[in-house]
């Protein structure tokens, strides 16, 4: 197979190294800043650098690496110029990327992986290992599209997972960008009540909380900005939750049960782990219309299943097909309950 | 040297093992549990049991261990029967604990050690450590109750540290109790964001920032009620900045600025770290007044220097005398500057 990384950093740069080694793909990088193009052919991120789109030719998928800020643009000219390639990228926000109308070859990706320090030096073939994949296709994004872009991400190591471009915005916003909000809140309350003194203060717990205070700059500036609402919804809650506590603090309330509550819903949070052991294959008959590829797997996302690895028959008629999940052997009963 | 131990838990059993084995002390436990005794015994972390205060006789230190809530009454029955002891606690919020008027043998203290699961059973000497343990005098506390406690701390390896009880209940609001509050937070919005949903959401920033939360719930309670005032005007401050970020977000201000001056305070928060090396000694002479030690050890503590040891010499009349501290050598120039 053929694939294009346009923005080889650290993450565009392990796509292609993992892409390379696991997949034997042929990989062609493109980039702004032709030293870049230069560390990833001496890195083995890359077989081909070139400078612009239309030397990439005929690609199967094409992975838009670059900055939050020009992630639109720049998947709009990739979809346009390569418009038999499935294209992707790998944004932490999904929304607004897509054009209007929709481009037809696009499906928005985020994995859950990086690194502190970003740069393609950094890059690593093992990077997607394990990790979550988020695959965000339109409910009438076609079924050979999301399988192939599935089975792309998955043969790179990580956990492809369906889920809806808006649910992916307010996850992000509550389980990643409202702690880097957190954080910095944190940074600030203890620099001012320390007063400019100088101690050794801080256990564990204020390093482990601020652990991503002033991460990443103008990365992160960008990433505010572009899921603003779904942030100002998060921070419009968090500010809500503190105003309460505040209130029942100040009443002289007895506070356990709130701390109970808290370790409760953490629990069941973090025990959605990886499903381990056997795998099975599930196989659902499915009419051979736009969409219902995307629908069943948003089903299984939205469910907590972790897709292995999917395949696609169709029938001989061309008008219903099969689709066959592998799944955990352990939740295969509860997948054939909720697709089947 | 003869130690009482009143609350065998997890701290009170590592501070009778430390002081068994570091400083070869003779070690009397006190605890309301008999069963807690008899594991205490059987551990090491006590020599002789005993069932109430009048049976523990002559004893160097006695430190209380017991819960938060309980701490104020057991401070004051240790220091009225133990007038020849230098009392001490290990509790996390330091105001409320002295009498009124002040025990003249009572000095608080809080190490910032600790482990996931409580009780004897999972004492350790090694449990201090490294850790800083904060001693916080009154300003008039005499000089040579000070420095025993001083020593007996640096004894079981942890690092002391003066500081006034405000100034500790205040940093600890920001530094440990706001980002309990704020985990727990955490919490609650991802729960409600995820709305049900079963998903392989989290990365690990999220694990990080909410490791702490619901941490054990009665603790808690009681560490939140008793630091209420510090910990009311943490809450105040953070959904104040939380209120103005929410301000610029929405405004479309560019919030890279915001998210660096969040990294170079962080840095200069945890720099403060351990001053290693060489120490060296810094004599001073003192009028013979009580409070000049605490004085002396709580700006050396402000300003983040690591009293290593310390040593009293009265003069022969009576009148003045000279306490050395052992600081690390690269700042001996500097503890001059501020206590010559």
């Amino acid at each position: 197979m053929r694939v294009a990384v346009i923005g080889v950093g650290l993450i565009g740069g392990s796509v292609g190294m993992a892409a390379r080694r696991r997949l034997g793909a042929d990989v062609v990088g493109l980039d702004r800043d032709p030293a870049v193009l230069d560390a990833a052919l001496r890195r083995g991120a890359i077989d081909t650098a070139v400078a612009g789109l239309d030397e990439i030719g005929d690609v199967d998928v094409c992975v838009v690496c670059v900055g939050v800020g020009d992630l639109a643009g720049a998947i709009a000219a990739a979809a346009r110029a390569l418009p038999d390639a499935l294209v992707t990228d790998v944004g932490s926000v999904k929304r607004g990327l897509d054009a209007d109308p929709p481009l037809g070859n696009y499906i928005g990706g985020h994995p859950l992986a990086g690194g502190e320090a970003g740069g393609v030096e950094h890059a690593r073939e093992d990077l997607f290992e394990g990790a979550v994949w988020y695959l965000t296709p339109r409910p009438e994004a076609e079924g050979v599209r999301f399988e192939r872009l599935h089975r792309f991400v998955a043969g790179l190591g990580a956990r492809p997972t369906a889920i809806p471009a808006d649910d992916h915005d307010r996850i992000m916003g509550a389980v990643s960008h409202l702690p880097h909000v957190l954080a910095n809140v944190l940074v600030g309350q203890a620099a001012d009540a320390l007063d400019g003194e100088r101690m050794p203060a801080t256990g564990p717990s204020f390093r482990d909380a601020t652990r991503v205070a002033g991460a990443n700059p103008p990365l992160w500036g960008d990433i505010y900005a572009a899921n603003r609402d779904a942030l100002l919804a998060q921070v419009d809650g968090a500010i809500e939750r503190l105003a309460e506590l505040r209130q029942r603090l100040a009443a002289g309330d007895d506070l356990t049960a709130w701390q109970s509550e808290a370790r409760d819903r953490r629990q069941a949070l973090l025990e959605t782990g990886l499903a381990g052991g056997e795998l099975a294959e599930v196989r659902v008959g499915v009419p051979n219309r736009p969409g219902v590829i995307a629908e069943l797997a948003l089903t299984l996302g939205r469910a907590g299943v972790n897709i292995f690895d999917m395949s696609l028959s169709p029938s001989s008629d061309n008008q219903t097909g099969v689709v066959g999940f592998w799944v955990s052997a352990a939740e295969a009963q509860r997948v054939r309950e909720l697709i089947g």
